[in-house]
């Protein structure tokens, strides 16, 4: 038990930013990562606070909580950063956190490709950073990342030894905060071609400057690598595919045959130049996967391993309802193009259906195909993408393994 | 969609079980798998139905649903066998089963140590079957499995082609079910010493006749192996290791040590056994793995990864309390034993305790060790433990893998 310290304590001038009363100061304090406007004293002082910069939240009483990234302009105005009321976030506080972060990924991957930092997760509220070997892109999503994104890079570089760092300003989370959509090249320069990255076997391409978010998303390997040991020989079709996530995996694994079923032509492209580099083969087919998957059926197409990746039907609480509607319906028309006692992977990446929810909206959907399910796995992002044990939004994504 | 079909379609003359009207005939015809005493009409008839034989069960409108195993003896008077009602249960029927069973372990696995039948979740209801390379061990836990011992062990044979097939009575659901504690050698022959199983690289010692239930736990396999990536030249500490599940792995992954903590002498015993096959070190602590763990706290221990896998603290709804606060003294304890960005892995097998209730329990005791968490992983039972949607209570098996 440390004494109590109030920001006064500091000998820099932070400026301080105080909890109402009515706020729940216990929770702060046991991990909430953020404040929201509500449960501040919002006065002039506070709401001229620059976004982006830093201030000592205080409870009620005057005791200093830890230093946060303010944002007025935010509905999250306050993103916990150390629960050291004294801490100096600078570039070696910045260059710790990363340090910390990298640690743990050289203790799971073999090679340097992986989500370095998976914000609040990692310590670094707002900020995404994925590794693509001697190039790193950052996405700062929150506003004091943009400030010190200088000192962050530098300290990138010298806690990974990454030779080009980038910045991604697509995040949507950035318009929420007020800030730009500005792409650039921070340190180093941006790879001109899509780069070859090596996870499961497989050769995933990774446009890191045209694709979509930073290329290629690292947070299905652990799912991709579980369907490629059910993918032995077997026909595989993987639906709303991206440059190949499920399907290549599946290839590396053995799989006789693998379709990808995209609406993006350039994903699909990169999906066949990845196949083409490992030396297999894989069938596209670009459209839409609702239409595509009909058309399979009506075909009286079968897969030993069907596999649907959808986007987020339900990102938020009011698209929750048609959400699970539209997982319903993927899992009925995937269903059909599944041969009997094979496989259904179905996945979820949407923050407001919780696992329970997107179960039961699969069963639902297998139910209607006439089918009966046993549930093999539960697959959710790979262990580069750590959770705030606090925040549990964090676990966005599910992956069900169903033998049908 | 078939026509309404109703036991009278059948040649042999099965007795009927029908529910009554206030049986929710919609939830079993979705796929629950078990009826309960009070959701049936128990006539004399019915009542002197014999344990462990079949019936038909109809809905209150004499139409059939399926082909249940009946115990008028037990809370689970009827378990579901085949949704349709003119199943003839016999050992092409199990066979059936097993064949499905062991296609899907083929996939997943190299060599053939596996859970064969995970009850309901392979559809074999209160059948739990282990493989061991050529020998198999069948649990029959409900009074069906009895009665049919003989055909499901001759059909395992000829499914699978095991030269011995032992029977484990010692399975706490059968007292539930009135059936005795006799185990039994069904064909073949018990193996005479512990029986060498290589899993995640690892050796261990599988003793089938004198151990706990059937001498080894597969469950964990894919959470020893997450543990292992962890554990590359790290100090382990593995409490509640039984025959050293986690504490092998480690080894095999690289561990630069590891010690295992356990009640039962016989259990380090085998696992001192299978790491000395392995040409490694295990250093082995018999005791009450609390005051283990209070001594090496008192003596500064600290490890890089420590791993706790307690006995069931929650294994029923009335047991739950106690058991979080079992939970939560474990991962107290535990964790004064971690070393800075270390590793703490903690497992329950409690049915009453959901994921998130032992979630919470292990973050109050990690808060009251005065340390925060990021949780990297939550894994559950391997997928040779499949799960039917329906019976939520089957995911009993968490693990869950914070960084302090």
């Amino acid at each position: 038990m440390t004494a109590p310290v109030s920001a006064s304590d500091r000998p820099d001038s932070l400026p301080v930013l105080r909890l109402k009363p009515k706020a729940n100061a216990r929770a702060i304090r046991r991990g909430a990562p953020w404040v929201f406007e509500n449960e501040l004293v919002m006065d002039r002082r506070s709401r001229k606070i620059e976004p982006g910069s830093f201030a000592v939240l205080e409870d009620n009483d005057r005791q200093a909580i830890g230093v946060v990234a303010v944002n007025p302009n935010s509905k999250i105005v306050a993103r916990m950063l150390d629960r050291n009321p004294l801490a100096v976030i600078d570039r070696d506080w910045l260059f710790d956190k990363l340090t910390k972060a990298v640690s743990m990924r050289d203790r799971l991957y073999d090679a340097p490709f992986y989500r370095l930092i998976h914000a609040e997760g990692d310590g670094l509220p707002g900020v995404v950073i994925d590794r693509f070997g001697d190039t790193a892109v950052i996405q700062p999503n929150a506003a004091w990342a943009d400030r010190v994104i200088d000192d962050m890079a530098s300290a990138l570089m010298a806690a990974t030894g990454v030779a080009n760092v980038l910045k991604n300003a697509s995040g949507r989370g950035r318009a929420l905060e007020g800030l730009d959509d500005q792409n650039a090249v921070l340190i180093g320069s941006a790879p001109e071609a899509p780069l070859p990255v090596q996870m499961n076997g497989a050769t995933y391409m990774a446009d890191l400057t045209g694709g979509q978010k930073t290329g290629l998303f690292f947070d299905q390997r652990e799912n991709h690598g579980f369907a490629a040991r059910l993918a032995y020989e077997a026909s595989v079709l993987d639906v709303f595919s991206h440059v190949g996530g499920f399907a290549l995996a599946a290839l590396a694994g053995g799989a006789k045959s693998a379709m990808a079923v995209d609406g993006s032509a350039p994903a699909l492209e990169l999906a066949a130049q990845g196949a083409a580099q490992m030396g297999k083969v894989l069938d596209t087919r670009q459209g839409d996967a609702f239409d595509v998957m009909t058309d399979l059926a009506a075909k009286g197409r079968k897969f030993d391993v069907v596999i649907c990746d959808p986007p987020a039907f339900a990102p938020n609480k009011p698209a929750l309802d048609k959400g699970l509607r539209a997982y319903e319906r993927v899992a009925r028309l995937a269903t059909a193009l599944v041969k009997e006692d094979g496989y259904l992977v179905l996945c979820s990446c949407s923050h407001a259906a919780d696992v329970t929810a997107f179960t039961g909206a699969c069963l639902r959907g297998i139910g209607r195909a006439g089918r009966r399910a046993q549930l093999l796995h539960t697959g959710y992002a790979g262990p580069d993408h750590p959770l705030l044990p606090q925040l549990a939004e964090s676990g966005y994504l599910k992956a069900l393994f169903f033998r049908l």
